[in-house]
């Protein structure tokens, strides 16, 4: 643990990811929110600017079948297979597609068992419990809540949604575990990989996992509301009906047929035309994950968090997640979580002076250590700056009144 | 009815539309395919550029509240407002947002009767068919095809999906017919106006429509995928409930609450963060709608229609839709279907020659009339290339052995 700035430097130096800070475009701040919203890449920027202004504009609805790339029609496809080494898993068991919330809503309504409920967890990402219930509304299946230390054994439930890595505590939850306890009562597993993908070394076939869904726009870097992916492995996915059948999921989309085929595997869960701008950004951004060694990345982010929680430990701050045990959870993915009473006010004054962090009512500041772009040096100061604020009492000069709403 | 290409011209020279042209980036080639994918604005472009290369780049996370035009948080909203003035509806009737698929999934579950089935008429644009039956087969609902004369008395459907213009005939429908026939089985009729936005005068208020869904990609020129939209009247949307309920449509969107509490009105109806890149597109492009007479434009689609027609009719070739009644509709969106057996070799033929329609199996070429960029004398010439290409036999000799696929 590195006790002064230069010894953060010198972790810098001897650092094998460094040089993929040049990929993006350039930081003027500390920029601790890529776990909301990662930040562009050189080639996502440049792909953009292409596919608008040579692809659409030049090539027009030939697009479609030529660009440089191939064609959008194949861009889901390619995107996905990006996806899916990151994750561990076959490329045709990946789509990517519609927002988080469509791709949990359709497969879980493909993973309903007939009587038996759909289980979500206290303390799950609120979105994903919300969908889960409206889900459980149209299709007449019970819903249940379940307390965060609740057992599964006994339990009459069917799907089950997951965050692998907590969007509070950056706890992560353990894969094969997890899916051990669930197979005793027949439940599938959905994961939510929204805050893990991109930062924790993942191989989910290892693991045992069949199902599971996650966002483009955080350690993807994919872009504001970047397509979101969903993983369904192949085996399961032949007998799984996805209830928003649209064109592009048709086994022969383009023959306009009166009947619905289903695309073979996981190709079945999309549903309309793609988004292809947003989605162009996506699939450049993940240029920048291929050849590089997740388990590098994963430890990376580890030691970033644990420079800038060494380094704010005087402070006193609750750390979100260790509050009841004492204890850091054993594998984290790369967020922090800090309370503090005037956690706005904090925020605001940290941004002000070029570090920006993120806000979650009442009381939760969090930053994000997204290990392709950050340096050491940057949690070690990220610390000294949050010490001034809040050790120096800043904030409460802030002319911050209002709290207004941040995202 | 111009008969020479002066007089075609003579039309051009008084036509009040005339100047949008030069809003759009240049084409280099008689584009009759903004049926299927409308070309960029100017304004759309820079949007794009400057969304991506300063507002993400630059920003980061706080675009999410700052951009120029006043956060991405509301650019579906603002969005929204742009097509409800071309559509004749109140603003905060209409959500951009997801797809046509899935906001049509969303708008039938939700009005969904016990008991009463979902009804898809013979000939309706297939996708609509699959999400339908899709959305039936989950939510336990009768599915009703019926043919495409039968009439609704004594039927018992509670939901109903009409497209405002036929995708090949671009035949229109009559909302306040329609809509009075559904009313007396007391079923909600769900309007598809992708093919219509953009290039017909609508009123739906006026016309009593309750709902619809629609695309942005084709007439409104809002870019490959584009968000689509979704229009539910106020006093229908207080009583119904968006099964894919994400934390974008939540009353109190960033308080991450547990429970789920449906934002008023149609905005409930959003699910999942909506893709920024693409909906700014989309947004820059709808502000070439702002000030337009919308029956102007609705007259130059009919007459730029009538033109190509009147000029192709030597050619004795099928007009879709008319084969059985002989009869024109009385009222059309912007396009056209004519029939030839080697339809495919045609289009290739006319694209070589700069002149883009589409294809559609087996027999189906189709040529699109967006006012808003199209000349008179455009139509005037495509017709003449046509005449070439199928009178002369060109399309004989091309090198098109292989029917390959088209969008």
């Amino acid at each position: 643990m590195p006790m002064t700035r230069a010894e953060a430097q010198a972790l810098d130096e001897h650092d094998a990811l460094a040089c993929l800070r040049a990929a993006f475009a350039p930081l003027d701040s500390l920029y601790l929110d890529g776990h909301s919203l990662g930040p562009p890449t050189r080639a996502s920027l440049a792909r953009v600017a292409r596919t608008a202004g040579e692809d659409w504009s030049g090539r027009l609805v030939r697009a479609w079948n030529e660009t440089p790339e191939g064609g959008w029609i194949d861009l889901p496809a390619r995107a996905a297979s990006k996806i899916a080494r990151l994750i561990g898993v076959a490329p045709q068991d990946v789509v990517v597609a519609d927002s988080v919330s469509v791709n949990l809503f359709k497969l879980a309504a493909a993973l309903l068992q007939p009587g038996k409920a759909i289980g979500v967890f206290d303390g799950e990402f609120p979105t994903d419990g919300y969908v889960m219930e409206g889900l459980a509304g149209l299709a007449a299946a019970p819903f249940v809540r379940l307390g965060r230390d609740d057992q599964l054994t006994g339990r009459n439930i069917g799907v089950l949604i997951k965050s692998a890595v907590d969007y509070r505590t950056a706890a992560t939850d353990d894969f094969v575990h997890f899916e051990a306890a669930a197979r005793e009562i027949r439940a599938a597993v959905i994961w939510d990989l929204s805050h893990a993908t991109g930062v924790l070394a993942l191989d989910l076939a290892r693991d045992g996992v069949r199902f599971a869904v996650g966002c483009g726009y955080k350690y993807l870097n994919g872009g504001p509301g970047a397509p979101a992916f969903l993983y369904c492995r192949s085996d399961a996915a032949a007998r799984l009906s996805n209830p928003v059948a649209g064109w592009f999921g048709h086994s022969a989309p383009f023959e306009f047929a009166q009947d619905y085929l289903p695309a073979p595997g996981a190709r079945r869960f999309h549903s309309g035309t793609p988004p292809i701008l947003s989605l162009a950004a996506l699939d450049a951004a993940l240029e920048l994950f291929e050849g590089i060694d997740m388990a590098a990345v994963e430890a990376k982010a580890r030691a970033l968090r644990a420079i800038f929680l060494a380094r704010v430990a005087p402070l006193g701050l609750a750390v979100v997640g260790t509050e009841e045990s004492g204890l850091a959870p054993a594998r984290t993915g790369g967020h922090v979580g800090l309370r503090h009473e005037d956690g706005y006010a904090v925020i605001r004054c940290l941004t002000d002076r070029g570090v920006c962090g993120d806000f979650r009512a009442p009381d939760l500041m969090r930053f994000g250590f997204s290990p392709l772009y950050l340096r050491h040096v940057d949690a070690y100061d990220a610390a000294e700056a949050l010490k001034d604020v809040v050790g120096g009492g800043t904030w409460r000069h802030a002319r911050y009144q209002v709290r207004e709403k941040v995202t």
